[in-house]
């Protein structure tokens, strides 16, 4: 944990890279009242792990450092409830097991640090379950179908488990036993409803924090069912670099994926690592440069002297080389069976 | 079991006074096949049992002399889906606990050869609560909708709640190792969706048997808000003669709750028993007359040489005499408990 940091300090990292916390009051006195607040992430054994997720995982691990206790939930079950078959569920679960943490480690965190939790190790039991009928009670179809639409693939005949998939989400934060939710802004009607639907059933609502949703580093929009448009953390360099290759970003306009996968990841991997990004160029394009912030880099990108070309290929080395410790063999062999 | 039956004899037994079997050529193959089929009734713990309850007591009367082993589901879970409170329900279940077996027993059946099984005793499992989760993946919000339309008091904004209900209602088929389901035709539409839903986690359909539904005794509905509308087991036998007397039934139209009650319960036990209705007249309005079945006692209403006033005081002493053995004083009790 390094040196012992101020509240302030704590309180400056546990806020930064949030777009919104409902429940800032309590956030703020759990900080100072709490020895050891305790967080939690859940993250549906669904599709394959981007590195959209970096979002998430690096805000955690500035939650740890300002003095939490971090969960993340592998949601095997919340996943059933979002479509994936009961038959490639474990398999799922299996290939999350294993990257996450492989992906914490890489970003150099201990993930020993980390309690990672089973959705199905607890939310079976019959307490548990009792308390979702309960909840159930209280909550309309309507809200539930509300709630659940900006996370849950619903479609036009939505399922019934996809609007019991709030419900639990909620009661997750009672069975982890946590003082605060994190997730991305996509979460926030769940986070509602949570804040609403706890205290009904005697138990007291928690605080919601939120990380902004990044597009895609490539498209428009971190698109889950589009392959091509995300990074995997098992593609190789040379995939990696094609793919970026082919992101829109026009020069000068910062509006676009790359950048905001500067200012939301690389450059925040970077200054907490205190190494700049270095962008290596031939000396007639401007030769090397280095950036030591987000915003040193998109003032020369707008002033049109750091080139979309030469952006893209620093973001795409940098992003194999975070990654190049990971047993790609391994987590391949366990993605194959997720993912066939 | 006195006497044993043939399948005939059975077979007559079993489908007498139902209104619709899904699954009739099942049923004959479980009935000549397996030594001991089980039929489950679920009762759902909400409002107080009232003399409707006897159409289905008898039906499984009838199985249970047709060789059927018979269970009966107080459904407490069921009936906080279906909005009684969380305090209120072990009060509930206690006075359904409590008063059912005595109504079986006051029938002449001795309640040790039905098995009466709490839902939340096997309902709050994980497996039950893992196959719920995977059968809400199958059914959507719309369908689970319709199929408690019914059942359910669902209102201008149905609960989730209300929704799950009817795939418990499935499960609980498989979860109690049943051959067939037994239910009033208002349950039609829960059974058509377990008929569907059950093999699509990799179990089988079930046979499912419906009684008619009757009318209030009293209004033109036994209707479950109104406990002027309904006799209650514990009512004494003034209370039960007032509630009668107001009942609506015209000279020579036998379409109304006292005549249907007559039809498919009263000559029921009476038939059964092998004893007449016997209603008491002064000489001047025809003296005593024997009913033996409910054709004789039907044409003599429509032909008005039975008037509505004599038949309505001998329902009401039947009435009476059949719970006079209750232990009013023990149940009042409970009942206090459960509906304050």
């Amino acid at each position: 944990m390094g040196k012992q940091l101020s509240f302030d300090e704590r309180w400056e990292l546990v806020k930064r890279n949030t777009s919104e916390i409902i429940g800032e009051d309590e956030l703020r006195a759990l900080l100072s009242g709490k020895r050891k607040p305790v967080v939690y992430l859940g993250t549906a054994t669904t599709g394959r792990p981007h590195i959209g997720y970096l979002v998430w995982i690096l805000k955690l691990a500035d939650l740890l450092r300002a003095g939490f206790s971090v969960k993340v939930l592998l949601a095997d079950l919340h996943a059933m409830l979002d479509g994936v078959s009961f038959e490639s569920l474990e398999h799922r679960y299996n290939y999350y097991e294993a990257v996450i943490p492989a992906v914490v480690k890489a970003l150099g965190v201990d993930p020993k640090h980390m309690e990672f939790v089973k959705g199905s190790s607890f939310e079976l039991r019959p307490n548990y379950m009792q308390d979702l009928l309960r909840m159930s009670t209280f909550v309309s179809v309507h809200d539930a179908t509300k709630a659940a639409s900006e996370v849950v693939k619903l479609g036009d005949n939505p399922k019934l488990s996809g609007i019991i998939y709030p419900l639990m989400q909620a009661l997750d934060e009672e069975y982890l036993q946590v003082d605060m939710q994190l997730g991305g802004v996509d979460q926030r009607k769940i986070f509602v409803l949570a804040r609403e639907q706890l205290p009904k059933i005697g138990y007291h609502a928690r605080v919601e924090m939120m990380t902004p949703l990044l597009p895609g580093l490539i498209g428009t929009k971190m698109s889950a069912s589009d392959p091509a448009s995300k990074i995997d953390f098992l593609d190789d360099s040379a995939t990696v670099e094609k793919k970026i290759s082919k992101a829109y970003c026009l020069e000068g306009e910062p509006d676009n994926g790359i950048m905001l996968f500067l200012k939301h990841i690389l450059m925040v991997i970077k200054q907490d690592s205190k190494k700049p990004l270095v962008v290596q160029r031939p000396a007639k394009f401007g030769g090397k440069v280095s950036y030591h912030t987000y915003a040193q880099l998109e003032k020369d990108f707008i002033a049109k002297s750091l080139h979309p070309m030469d952006l893209k290929k620093v973001v795409a080395q940098e992003i194999s080389a975070l990654f190049d410790t990971l047993d790609v063999k391994k987590l391949t062999k366990l993605a194959q069976k997720a993912y066939g």
